[in-house]
């Protein structure tokens, strides 16, 4: 529903009534297509000690791990991406992980929050996704209706630390003409992933079958269409099972945080 | 000789020192790495009855056909190309065209200037080719010591009064991250034809056989690169085969028209 644009209602607004209906438990699903034009991000909640290794991981990673903003330890606003935002109740789903494992899936961590957990929030395709939409290229698993395709690739990231592992990547199709475009447009996205790490054979990334994505929902690629992979910011996600930390907290793929600031003033 | 610069030689002293060379019929071959960092040219010279649907054709194809200058009428001099520029001397080697018939490749064209006749100058791929060395990939071609490989597609050009035809391309194979590197560097050269017009299979656009172009020479695509194809500059020699004007004077393919416009310049 929020994503009604009405004349009274401010762009700002938009994404602050959005915040509102997660904050209060409304909306505890996928955020794409949520508060059109705005920046949406992965999350990453990790305790001190970890949080200098994961920024530098980010910074050595800048395709996977693009950051828009970083929190003082035990910091529960982010005052650069939104005057409101507090990090404990404004992601629709969060995921916990304890040594490296998934162990639970809230949609609220106040009762967890630390006094040492750093925030770091990494920019998302839905971004760039607005921008392809807007010179007319049709994307895939939005025509759809379902979650972007996202694959494990043998394609390592920079290690720091204790963080490695494969980079993750999503996947849409395109006519070469398309994909040429789709290259051009998102080239000028860096702080959301920028342009597209592989184009064609998903083989030569070690992806053994695009009909079975790791994370997301499979769509269909024609027999005229190139498959065209971006970095995603899903990679920490699978740097955080290699590294294993004693407790860390993420958003759940596709459930982001919404911000104040606007796609456009992303773009280079 | 010509692409030593030495401290004492001035880039544009570099340009005029090889137009002098083809001036004065020293060199009349391919002009691939002559006066590097320098713009080269594809010609195009028409009676002035058939100039305006020319320019016209052109303007409506511009990824084949980016203008960088047009004379006035009988005017052998292209000044904002370069001071000494002299048309009917300058080129290595021209086509003569008869009722779109090859009829002769002279090395000068004094002896067949008109007054009614229009210079056309379009932008050539020499230049990104040089933007792409600079951020370290390897062009086959050149590694290979060949001309570039050209194909005619069964993609129309837009057609103006008698000029039609396919869209000639030229292919350059390179592995994936590499043909997202080239697309995202030449799409900052819309007037030496820009980004890609297409990638991957060539079936798609008309190409029986790689191995087979249509001019210039075939190279290498290994088993884990992908064909990238660009909008090539010899597009016109195929639309004056279709329009078949009573006599037409191009250069011939690969032996370029020598400006003082520096590449670099190029880049938007």
């Amino acid at each position: 529903m929020f994503t009604q644009a009405t004349p009274s209602i401010s762009n700002s607004a938009l994404a602050l009534q959005a915040r509102l209906s997660i904050r209060n438990g409304t909306w505890t699903g996928h955020t794409s297509g949520l508060a059109k034009g705005h920046v949406q991000g992965n999350v990453v909640i990790l305790p001190q000690l970890l949080a200098n290794d994961f920024h530098l991981f980010c910074q050595q990673n800048p395709k996977p791990c693009p950051l828009l903003a970083v929190s003082e330890p035990g910091q529960t606003l982010l005052p650069t991406l939104g005057a409101d935002i507090d990090i404990r109740t404004d992601v629709p789903q969060y995921r916990v992980w304890q040594d490296g494992v998934l162990v639970a899936e809230p949609t609220d961590i106040s009762g967890l929050w630390r006094d040492d957990l750093v925030t770091f929030v990494i920019g998302c395709s839905f971004s760039f996704e607005e921008a392809l939409q807007e010179t007319g290229l049709r994307i895939r698993h939005i025509d759809q209706g379902v979650n972007v395709p996202m694959y494990r690739t043998n394609v390592a990231t920079q290690s720091v630390g204790a963080f490695s592992g494969p980079m993750v990547v999503t996947m849409r199709p395109f006519k070469a003409a398309d994909a040429i475009k789709a290259v051009e447009i998102t080239a000028r996205f860096p702080n959301v992933h920028g342009s597209p790490v592989h184009i064609g054979d998903p083989a030569l990334i070690g992806i053994a079958d695009l009909t079975k994505p790791d994370y997301g929902d499979a769509v269909d690629v024609l027999p005229d269409e190139i498959p065209v992979f971006w970095a995603c910011g899903v990679t920490p996600q699978a740097a955080i099972t290699q590294a294993r930390p004693e407790f860390c907290i993420t958003h759940a793929p596709g459930a982001m945080l919404i911000t104040d600031l606007l796609n456009h003033h992303l773009s280079t």
